[in-house]
């Protein structure tokens, strides 16, 4: 199920997909490279250079992980002031665990970058993905950026740049007809790796031509990610690259409703997030996996993630086999406060579970839901009005053999 | 790897190895039976029964899940009063989420042993493993029962009929010389599953013959679990029936010094654990995990627990690849305070990170020594004195496969 158009959701209104991906908006130009990081044979691009002419308003979420790579430390703190003219990524190392040589590399990459578009460093932001504690290759990054020729129409090349194992590239983009006026709205992104609970780095940038402050930009985003992101990744469980960034140019003159521009982000992050889960590592079913009725908000995350976590509920979900009594098993070790008698499951609209115990459905109905490539699993925990949903996969064999290393 | 052989340990001093099982303490008898609790065909032994002439000191540690099988909860109760007479157990079906007809069989399951030898029901207690959500066909246990014949020897069916996917029955034996004089302690048991980070059902029953009370006995059986079963699950993470009862009949007239107990019990229950990571559904190698240098306890356990879940680092251990990378990874989102550049792990012995980089031990001799059956991990968060150990296992394809379901 490697086809990003099997689980896309139509863009409501007043939002229109458009072609273009991260350079969709206006101002923004761009670049791809083959600099041979990874083994220093050039054979596919690994360098993306994301930059604008005028300095744009910046946000950016960051991972929770406790170790955090260079470009992240880098970008972090040159996202303080909340502006930005651009963004440099590479693909083939992840420049983490490389000590102070690994933070030199990266402001270097930040610098570089800058030095070609007449930016302050502090301008440039730096995104890695690739391999942990190998030391970055730094000049060929600089051969690369030599080579690298800005232009408006290279969206699709850029996103390539960026993958790991991801199969396809990641790009979307939508116009917003605003009230107050027409503005564009463009991603890429990268994901793939199993999407829990041991993500690969994700990392994805944002564009926007809308006129917007740097701290709503901040908080618009936030609130994005929150519904989208953080839907397929589980709290604390981040890698050491993980990153979101925004930049808003202003280029189309327009100062949306903040509602409007709300929309159209969590929209394009939100299929980012679907196509990176559908791109997981050996993945062969995509799961919707609802946690309602928690006491708390902690519970209902702490419930769901129990549940899309566990390797034996994800090896159930790669057979077809509507094993609900793995899922009970989860739930009761996930520390969520439950009831068992009070548990009501749906699998795939289909009555699974009522009061801890198994409905009548027929065996074989279940069966034929649970064959289906997409999957919607609805847990009522009967105790409170909490609610927490996650999207998340299958365990593959596939997965294992993708993951064994070199 | 599935010879217990291959890990076992050597017992320690006053320790001897004995034949037996958990029959191998006098005054014990037992027997097996086929019932086909599973499918109706009694092709394989599914029912247990140990039983006492005369009452014992008894002691039960139980699952931390909140979904509690029927079996646990009735065992739970019948132990209130420290006194037992014996121990039925069943494999094939868990007897759990069934509600109040499964409580109701689980009673049944203990008033038929008891009426078997002139036992109260609250002297019986009782265990199920096998698949969640399926009424038990507690008919089948009477037929089974009455087909049963208790006597001496018949440790080793009596392990081989709790087995689910275990490859292997689980048991061993010792005598103690002890200061007071010679007494015994035998113990089977059942794993399988893959141990963590979803423990397919542990089941665990100790015999002694030394002369014990049953506060002593609960507060040895806690420590030695905690040494042994608890290194190979995860706080929390156990299966809805997860179960080590331990019985004390008196029958060697031997009242131990309290350490040669422990030791006793810890040798047994150690064994025991490592055979049930041994079996682990598709292991191809076994993990040593300690991680030491920690602030706290917590964070001691926290950090091995997220390295040991892992399902990146588990992958890599199956291929072979001293990634130490995912590692590190893991570490920095495990909630345990880190410093990256206090860091130290050695892989089989041999340096392979310092101050959070990589070692310049050759890649070569890493790769040699991952390649093992076998493997000891040692971290050093160097931020404390508190250690935590874990026993894990890798991540096969083969372990997908087998858990695909029905």
């Amino acid at each position: 199920m490697k086809s990003p158009a099997s689980i896309a959701k139509p863009a409501p209104a007043p939002l229109r997909k458009i072609s273009g991906g991260v350079l969709a908006p206006s101002g923004f130009t761009g670049g791809a490279a083959a600099c041979g990081i990874k083994d220093g044979r050039a054979a596919r691009a690994d360098l993306a250079f994301l930059a604008c002419p005028t300095p744009c308003a910046a946000a950016g979420t960051f991972t929770t992980n406790a170790v955090k790579a260079a470009p992240v430390r880098v970008s972090m703190r040159h996202l303080r002031r909340g502006v930005a003219r651009g963004v440099i990524l590479n693909s083939g190392n992840a420049n983490a665990c490389t000590g102070e040589p690994g933070m030199a590399a990266a402001r270097d990459m930040a610098a570089a970058a800058a030095g070609k578009i007449g930016a302050r460093p502090s301008e440039i932001l730096v995104c890695s993905t690739g391999r942990i504690g190998i030391p970055l290759p730094i000049e060929r990054i600089h051969a690369g950026l030599q080579t690298l020729k800005l232009s408006r129409a290279v969206g699709t090349p850029m996103a390539r740049a960026i993958m790991t194992s991801d199969t396809f590239p990641k790009q979307i983009a939508v116009e917003v007809a605003s009230t107050a006026g027409k503005f564009r709205i463009g991603a890429m992104a990268k994901g793939a790796g199993m999407i829990n609970p041991d993500m690969a780095t994700m990392l994805c940038v944002v564009t926007t031509d809308a006129v917007v402050e740097a701290s709503l930009l901040r908080e618009a985003l936030r609130d994005a990610v929150a519904e989208s992101f953080n839907r397929i990744t589980v709290d604390g469980d981040m890698s050491t690259n993980d990153t979101v960034l925004a930049l808003a140019n202003g280029a189309s003159g327009v100062h949306p409703h903040e509602g409007d521009l709300a929309k159209g982000l969590r929209y394009v992050t939100s299929e980012l997030a679907r196509m990176m889960v559908l791109d997981g590592e050996g993945v062969s079913r995509f799961i919707e996996l609802e946690v309602r009725g928690a006491a708390s908000a902690r519970d209902a995350r702490i419930a769901a993630e129990a549940v899309a976590n566990s390797t034996l509920v994800k090896c159930a979900w790669a057979g077809g086999d509507p094993n609900w009594g793995r899922i009970m098993d989860a739930l009761g070790y996930s520390g969520a406060r439950i009831r068992e008698d009070r548990i009501r499951m749906d699998y795939a609209g289909l009555p699974i579970v009522r009061g801890g115990i198994a409905t009548p459905t027929p065996w074989k109905k279940l069966r034929a839901a649970a064959a289906k490539p997409t999957l919607r699993i609805q847990i009522d925990l009967g105790l409170g009005d909490h609610a927490h949903e996650v999207w998340t996969t299958d365990l593959t064999e596939e997965y294992v053999r993708l993951n064994l290393g070199e």
